[in-house]
């Protein structure tokens, strides 16, 4: 027999799930900078592993992260409200929704910027796999993926922050 | 500088990726019980490797799939339009734009079903482990990843089809 959808159970709103409450790994001064962000950890809701899956929104001025690419891990994007400007190390687009846009590992750098002055809602899916690093192109860090799955963070040199 | 998106560039409206060709790798009569669906593969238009996304389409009547499980890879589904019915071998739910639901690998086996007069439109993600076996409850199949990355069906004694 169909029923209602209770939350919490085979399904879920994915606007009900609650946001992340630390809202980046980053170290100062790049946490700051991706404060207008909020993340819904939807593949974690439901005990998926081998990927995250995200519900993000950008408010106004918003940044999804820094200009980066990743060495190992694919990211892949979806449009859902609000028109962001897709912003890499070679050309901008401005998205709108049902555009979708993806990132192979050692692709083009790549973040997501809202200029408008309406949210921006869109799902952002990654692999997890292991030995990734992240790189700035246009920042003075570095990351590294860990063994326990969290990223480390220094300066190109390596020093720490 | 801003610029309109070309297809086929950074980004993609994503019902503008064709579908793809072959509607199904299940033998008959598993075939014809999926040709009421139509799936865009999104990420493999951007290079994507380690997961998949499609954008799918049930047609009234149509199915997602058998009523399956896999042993190691995780799957994802966040709906666009319409109202289908989340079948698995626990209960049903009826779905709504703005919901999602995940199956990590080993738990529940699940189905989308379109039981509307309306198309249902929706996102699926699914990572590409190796080693993966597919199994329908409901049906007399099994299913192989093959290290080519192609499925291989059998009876559940093993015989082919």
């Amino acid at each position: 027999m169909d029923k209602e959808m209770p939350a919490g159970s085979l399904a879920l709103r994915a606007l009900d799930v609650a946001p992340r409450k630390k809202p980046s790994n980053y170290p100062e001064p790049f946490y700051s900078r991706v404060s207008g962000r909020e993340k819904r950890q939807l593949g974690d809701a439901f005990g998926i592993n081998n990927f995250g899956v995200n519900l993000t929104r950008l408010f106004p001025g918003g940044e999804s992260a820094l200009l980066h690419r990743h060495s190992k891990q694919d990211e892949f994007i979806y449009i859902l409200e609000g028109t962001p400007t897709l912003v890499t190390d070679q050309e901008e687009v401005v998205l709108s929704p049902g555009d979708c846009a993806g990132f192979p590992a050692q692709g083009v750098a790549h973040q997501l910027v809202n200029r408008t002055e309406a949210d921006v809602l869109y799902l952002e899916i990654g692999d997890r796999t292991k030995g990734d690093e992240g790189s700035y192109p246009k920042d003075d860090l570095m990351a590294k993926l860990g063994p326990d799955g969290q990223w480390q963070f220094t300066h190109k040199d390596g020093t720490p922050y």
